[in-house]
């Protein structure tokens, strides 16, 4: 099935083919976490037989539409929530003669597309000629800019080979037709939010399409402008629709001379006051004037130095496996692709690469993504920690939604912060979010000490969620008046509803003496009094955080010495795993949510993660009894589950194991393992490699606001290099299996530990020792 | 608001009145457990001003319409079931100068509407004058009829009282156009299976409508008949169109002589194969002909007849309240008429009243209304049994569907077969109704001895659920290998999805120990045989059955020595009542599942009803104890809870109590308690009331196959009086505070127990005995 060649940080499809058009385009997206764009051929809205998924998102940018319930109960989520499709801008053709280019005429050789990792560009090129035998060498390189985040650029470069005459060009703004079909599978897209209206307008001679939304009431603006390159035109013309902005350009050609129209796309902010239309208007014509002023080149430059600012930082090399070094690149390229950066905007479960999971955030972004941008943009991880504060009045409306007088309660699933989860029991359920929330605002404070971030929104997401729990707990009396948390879902959603989830109470408590801690720790602060008012706090609260946090009820069993999932985990029966053929899994797609329910079956780490995140509560033989066990009773239908056991199966010593757990999911896009990449990469899984690399190979961990490693790589390796931020100073750390190089890239100096003994690095020095 | 005066055994009706309309709609509904007709005005589609809900049910004709779910999963319900609403044919007024009656036009007075609930008449009477001031008496009856399930009819005469000349009656069969609107209310109709199409064709004469679902596929006839009763006419005429059949009579009248039309309407049996159209045409026809011929007052007269009959049987007396006595038997009336007859169809939540529930099929039918049936008039409770077996079919794919491979499970609400529950956590999860249909048929044989029911349909029943129990359980280490049911939902709709639910546990116990004990007895018969091959049954099974029953898992509370409500029940915090206000009630409106799941609170009798139905199964000190616990959380928002808390109250002497509970609840539809009578009457509830007298203050009980009574009624009665059936034999019963009297009214001898001690009765001897 995958037909790339690899140069390590690069992707080659050498053809185009039926089977993985699709696919291909997920991989080949590109985007800068506002706009996003599949990897579709330029001219694929030509009528040609092959069915691609074109795409074009904005983070952000979606439709809502009423849920139907068969049978509808109190606070139930009111609207699903679904990321747009929108106009597409890089859709372009040329003709010879009359006839166009697609791969279904003339005849098209040496197509190759190439996805450069290293430099952010897809690179396209071919040799065309035409029924009447006129040759044209093609190459178009796409790219979506980091530097103008509205901004897609497409350099579309011709040159005859054996003739001299006219190519004409059409580029256009416009959205597809051909759209997915609904599907019954819950990790697809609904096909709710299609509902959008477009308006072309001529505005000071740049012709825009205004984008409505008809329910959620947002309005974008996108635009597309053709600008020459190279050669000599004779015409160009712009065409109006309500439903498309076409721009015709012909080129006067000469054999051997390349031609190049350079089509600058751009999308806007979204915004849904109508009055603001102009002024969002007159900012997208800026940039896009600002950029056809610069040209396309001056624009590449910028790029390629902007991505190689991100590898400086973000790289991981790995020695030994060229084939998994391209999938690393490949997954971290895409992390950093699908991450929004304007603080209202997050990650979703697919990044901007296609409609899977309709666009909507989850906990996935905390839990699995979060720390690979806090080590290493930590700018970025601001900005998606800071969304969640911006969410902060849906998550207050929710929790009274809930009966939970104090506090906020995020959603589960959603784009603006309303809940969109159409399945309770596995989506508001799952509480914990609102305490891995807090735990994304713990790992990165720990990390960077950003006391400005802490006061401005850290402290009050703390406040809220540790209000939450305070609320919506109880002491009870035959749990030996421990703090409880009943009617709960953990991270496992094939055990729903119930009291007491392991993961969800350890997560919990921490919140809840976080939240205790920084309070204390800024309540002398000039801002805290601001921000203690407007929420209306009082110190005391700190106490009852404090008494519930250390009171928190943590299931275990004495006599199996396991720590229990939840209070009845193990009063059900095993699965029968058995008699569950190949075929059946994953399981929610072949039986009744009630039968896995009624059996000890884990769909992912839930347990596993707990111990995982929160290592130093469990002895290290504890680990291990526990890992063994749960892993016998987990299914991993969930891409969120190898990683964490992979971990683990570090941390315990298990090698083969870890090894086995990283490669079974480190290439799970690149070589679509799941057969779903296709509907957009999993992002969460694609966090996961690096958690698995950096948390699980190397060992890291931060204690007592100390960061530490412990190495323990894989026999398969030669070595791992990569690089950390930590408290604003840069770490570049290079392990074999014999030694570590530490070396502080940024900063004066650094205590860290290194298999728990202590090290001093200065600036620029280098530390080796053994591991 | 109830504007009723009462005679001790009808119900009348002074005012129509736009509050009330629909609530007297539903009261005066006639029906006969085949067809029910709402008690609307006849000229009611004519254009005026009083909103009605018109409708015209027939048992178990429905339309179907798929199930949205926001998020769908493997093996939920597909498709909603609505009980449709037919064309009417009790639309009937009549003009006089071309002025139509109704209550808009000319002058109306002495307007008044008798329930004549001996005689099982609605009768109408009032005197009307035309705006050219002609006045004519008139009286309308209407019946439908016990006799002629397929039929209704409405005498209507007239007596002109100033002039002569001629009145103009128009009747008509026509669906009205007044539809019921969309609610979130889950108790209410959800508008689906509005889908019908009616064509009206001249067969041999007598012109009938075709009517069709879109879906369901499910076809029936209707049509009605205009004889003249009295007087002469100069012209009828019937006209066809595809939405209406028409018949017009014109009457030639002379003061102070009665006219009478009479329109015979009749609506056959469902079909499903339209190649039987002519075949149930022709059925319905001869029906029509024969009634035609017969004549109304024969007919009436017959109709009287059988309800006296009924009577006879069914009714209670209570001394010393006229209006609850009139109450009981509007309820006794009420539940005659809802009974499906013909062992394919059953009671619906709301009867053929309303199409409140959509016209479905609960537990409450078997435990709550099948007693009153069982005990007095046990041909109707086989037949609403036989419907259970004729539904086996499908409750065997439903356990597929639920992973379990072996035996039945009945679907929670339905009106074919088919699972409709379109919220599983409260529905699919009530996996009780298994047992409860398994406690049906043991208390119908209990009673009866009717050992062809048992081979032919009782055997079945029991061993697919029996089967099925053994297959859904596991015997769990955790619980001392005891046998437990996990991941279940009781009665109790504010606890869902829990281990071991108290009542489940018991009543499947039982229902596995039952089945064990029917098939040892009859496994010699002949007719075993073939059962056993069809359902490939090996007698070793009935082991299984036998050791899960004997170690079925029954949770208790050894510290507070109450009987849990399942294994987590006292592990949550109680439901704060004192800070839910009233208009906070029932909960499930205000407050979020989760929300109400993580409390202890109870919408209903849940362990105490298990306590009710296996008495003897508990000492009286622990049935006091978990009475006094769960009556303090319970809300009652349930119709079903007040009784059983009632008898409960009576078993351990709280007299008080019992007494209270049941005038809450004796007269909830005459006096429109729940503020939605409107929607139908609540079936169960009056069975209930049934229950409440004879269960709980006539205290029977069956014991080892014996009938015994312990009367303990209320200080506020004189006597109580009632009749039940027995082992074939007719028993009157009259309990006054001090003295009961038995008298054998029907067989041979019979011995019973009298407050613990044994009793012979012998043919009509009186037996009196101290209480």
């Amino acid at each position: 099935m995958n037909q790339f060649s690899n140069e390590n940080s690069a992707l080659i499809e050498q053809t185009v083919d039926k089977e993985t058009i699709k696919f291909h385009e997920t991989l080949f997206t590109l985007s800068n976490g506002h706009i996003g764009i599949r990897g579709s051929l330029e001219e694929s809205d030509l009528d040609w037989d092959y069915a691609e998924n074109i795409g074009t998102y904005v983070n952000g940018y979606f439709e809502k539409a009423p849920i139907q319930y068969g049978e509808w109960a109190y606070g139930y989520a009111k609207n699903h929530q679904t990321i747009c499709k929108l106009p597409n801008s890089h859709l372009i053709s040329f003709s010879i003669d009359g006839e166009w280019f697609n791969l279904g005429t003339g005849t098209t050789t040496n197509h190759q597309r190439t996805l450069d990792l290293q430099q952010g560009l897809l690179i396209r090129t071919f040799t065309w000629e035409s029924s009447n035998g006129k040759k044209v060498d093609a190459r178009i390189e796409r790219l979506v800019s980091y530097d103008f985040p509205e901004l897609l650029l497409v350099s579309y470069q011709l040159t005859p080979l054996n003739f001299d005459g006219e190519i004409v060009f059409q580029n256009k703004v416009q959205r597809t037709l051909k759209e997915v079909a609904d599907s019954d599978d819950p990790r697809v897209a609904s096909g709710h939010g299609k509902q959008i209206a477009t308006k072309a307008v001529d505005t000071k001679g740049l012709p825009m399409m205004l984008v409505s939304t008809l329910n959620s009431h947002l309005h974008i603006w996108c635009t597309a402008k053709a600008i020459v390159g190279m050669g000599r035109t004779t015409k160009q013309e712009t065409t109006l629709q309500d439903e498309a902005i076409m721009t015709t350009t012909a080129f006067e050609a000469k054999a051997g001379k390349p031609i190049q129209l350079v089509v600058v796309a751009g999308y806007g902010d979204k915004f849904n006051e109508e009055s603001k239309k102009e002024h969002f208007a007159e900012k997208l014509e800026q940039v896009i004037q600002e950029a056809s002023r610069l040209g396309y080149e001056e624009i590449k430059h910028m790029h390629i130095s902007n991505m190689a600012n991100f590898w400086r930082g973000s790289d991981v090399q790995l020695a030994g496996d060229d084939q998994l070094q391209l999938g690393l690149r490949f997954n971290l390229f895409h992390l950093n692709q699908a991450a929004g950066r304007d603080g209202l905007t997050n990650i979703a479960a697919k990044g901007l690469t296609g409609d899977g999971y309709e666009g909507h955030y989850f906990w996935d972004t905390e839990m699995y993504m979060l720390p690979f941008f806090i080590y290493t943009q930590p700018n970025v991880a601001r900005q998606l920690l800071s969304y969640r504060h911006s969410i902060l009045p849906k998550a207050r409306e929710r929790a009274r939604d809930l009966g939970v007088e104090q506090g906020a309660l995020y959603a589960w699933r959603t784009i603006d912060g309303e809940e969109c989860s159409a399945y309770y029991p596995a989506g508001t359920a799952q509480f914990h979010i609102n305490a891995d929330i807090a735990h994304g605002v713990k790992v990165y404070y720990e990390a960077t000490q950003d006391a400005d971030f802490m006061r401005k929104h850290g402290l009050e997401i703390l406040i809220e969620t540790a209000r939450f729990w305070v609320t919506f707990g109880d002491f009870i009396p035959e749990k030996g008046n421990h703090f409880c948390l009943n009617g709960v879902t953990g991270p496992d959603e094939y055990t729903a509803i119930v009291n007491n989830n392991y993961y969800t109470n350890l997560m919990a408590k921490h919140n809840l003496l976080f939240a205790a801690n920084m309070v204390n720790h800024y309540q002398e602060d000039l801002a805290f009094e601001g921000l203690s008012k407007r929420l209306n706090f009082d110190l005391q609260e700190v106490e009852k955080w404090q008494e519930a946090g250390n009171q928190m009820y943590l299931p275990y069993d004495e006599e199996r010495k396991l720590t229990k999932q939840d209070d009845s985990f193990f009063d059900k029966a095993v699965w029968n795993f058995e008699n569950t053929p190949r075929e059946k899994y994953p399981l929610l797609l072949h039986y009744h949510p009630l039968t896995i329910y009624r059996y000890q079956v884990n769909k992912q780490a839930d347990t596993v993660l707990a111990a995982f995140l929160y290592g130093e509560d469990f002895a290290l033989e504890q680990k291990k009894r526990d890992y063994h066990y749960y892993e016998k009773i987990t299914t991993h239908d969930s891409s969120l589950s190898h990683s964490v056991f992979g971990m683990m199966a570090s941390e315990i010593g298990e090698k083969e194991k870890a090894y086995k757990y990283f490669m079974n999911t480190a290439l799970m896009d690149l070589n679509d393992m799941q057969k779903n990449t296709k509907d957009g990469i999993h992002a969460a899984n694609m966090g996961g490699t690096w958690m698995s690399l950096i948390y699980g190979f190397a060992g890291m961990k931060v204690v007592n606001n100390q960061l530490g490693f412990s190495p323990r790589i894989p026999e398969q390796w030669g070595k791992l290099s990569f690089q950390v931020y930590f408290h604003n100073q840069l770490i570049r750390i290079e392990m074999t299996h014999d030694v570590t190089e530490y070396r502080l890239l940024e900063g004066e100096s650094l205590e860290l530990f290194h298999q728990g003994g202590k090290l001093l690095l200065n600036t620029n020095h280098l530390v080796i020792i053994e591991n």
